[in-house]
């Protein structure tokens, strides 16, 4: 599919009178699509049109956005500034493949694939990606949220950093490494986490016990992480060394070899930390 | 060291007069104690005496609540009706071996010992456990703050829930068991959940990229667990089986195998707890 230009974008060369308000055609219906349409409305750009696989999820979000749906990449039109690609990893280089535009710039949402993937795509591609974990139904502020963006040239990077900062206060440019990186970092930070926050519900369950008695702890810990270095909020048994504790919970968890493993793993980890 | 007993309570006999404000020995001057002391005054108690091994943690901590610093367990004053033990795990055994008090309360706020560590100590014993991280120097609201009780009779289950109440809207009561059980689930939520985040912390320095960035992502992970079950709200490459991420990651991470370690047996615990 090769789209036609669009009158003030020309690959390559930077516009003198760039549009700080997008047409925007959204490649995705997922989460982050979903809670970024509204944001992107908000912001005063358009969205153009909606795709997604699934014919009944890009009527929802399109309907929403006031778009058209699409279910078929084949068929998206001409005339967007930003074809912004928000699929499943397992589903993006398919699209990338698929999708060649001229004279717009094409932007994944990934942390981990890099910007060349769409180097085929069209001659301004980027990254643009913003970093939280999205809940379907649950809107949130993009202004606090931090968007990392990468641009191959002059032009993605114009368009990028226009849309990125008209959502976001909190805009940084970083490359692919780094965002591969910043990537494993959150993963550790929010869906390790999470996952832990789901094996103390399972030890409370198993005792009868409501997980509303760890939910204070939760929110404090994350809390203390927004003004303060986590090194140096650390506390618990492994933190002070205290073996007898340790063992003792090791023992507890003598039943579930799984949580043993994870307990000694992470608890090791932290004493070797504090050296 | 046998205290006298204060006159409006008798070991075993559940005094009709129980004061709703109490006279309170508090024995430790750690991030607990030091939390504690100050929500104690505020709901009308009076902390008489602070012992700390440290003569001048003592003196701190007793010159903030208007008590008399300790610094030698043999002279602590009979005239309490509760001796509260907030002191280092490590600490708590020789403590509880040392303290003797007739017609008064004890109780300790550990989540791993048992209430019997202090069955010789006096004869209406039990445990305080509040259920928070504290921070020396950052005042928490008790309110929210879960308060887990055992005694061992009806004069320390009258005296603890009297404490308990009037610091705290969330007052449970838990045998020794369940407390174990809450503790590990709380090393898991909250240590473990912290270390995580140095780990993040630790990637994202090697990158040259800000903590900063994840802040969001921390605060948001922990928000949505305030409301909803965390096994519902499980997301990134292990949720959704994304072997193709999991894998280039766990490249990522070659460089150090104690992190590749845990990347690897987090992501294999949550994989196997889609199923």
């Amino acid at each position: 599919m090769v789209l036609e230009p669009t009158d003030h974008l020309k690959p390559n060369k930077l516009p003198p009178d760039l549009p700080t308000k997008l047409r925007i055609t959204l490649i995705g219906s997922g989460n982050l699509a979903t809670s970024l349409g509204p944001a992107l409305l908000k912001a005063g750009h358009e969205v153009r049109e909606v795709y997604s696989r699934t014919a009944a999820h890009a009527a929802a979000l399109a309907g929403k956005l006031g778009a058209s749906p699409l279910s078929d990449l084949h068929t998206l039109s001409p005339g967007s500034d930003l074809y912004l690609i928000s699929v499943k990893d397992e589903a993006l280089p398919e699209v990338a493949r698929t999708l060649k535009v001229t004279g717009a710039v094409t932007a994944h949402t990934a942390g981990s694939f890099p910007m060349d993937l769409l180097k085929e795509s069209s001659s301004a591609y980027g990254v643009f990606y913003p970093l939280q974990t999205f809940s379907r139904y649950k809107e949130l502020d993009f202004k606090e949220i931090p968007v990392c963006i990468e641009a191959n040239n002059e032009v993605s990077k114009r368009v990028l950093t226009t849309l990125a900062t008209s959502i976001s206060t909190r805009v940084s440019g970083l490359d692919s490494t780094q965002r591969k990186a910043l990537h494993i970092a959150a993963v550790f930070a929010c869906n390790f986490s999470n996952h832990l926050y789901t094996i103390a519900h399972n030890i409370l369950e198993k005792h009868q016990l409501p997980f509303d008695l760890v939910r204070p702890l939760i929110a404090e810990t994350a809390a203390k992480a927004q003004t303060s270095d986590p090194r140096h909020a650390q506390t618990g048994p492994a933190a002070r060394n205290d073996q007898a504790v340790i063992q003792d919970h090791l023992r507890q968890l003598a039943t579930d070899p799984d949580l043993q493993k994870i307990y000694k793993l992470l608890s090791q980890h932290i004493l070797r930390s504090r050296k």
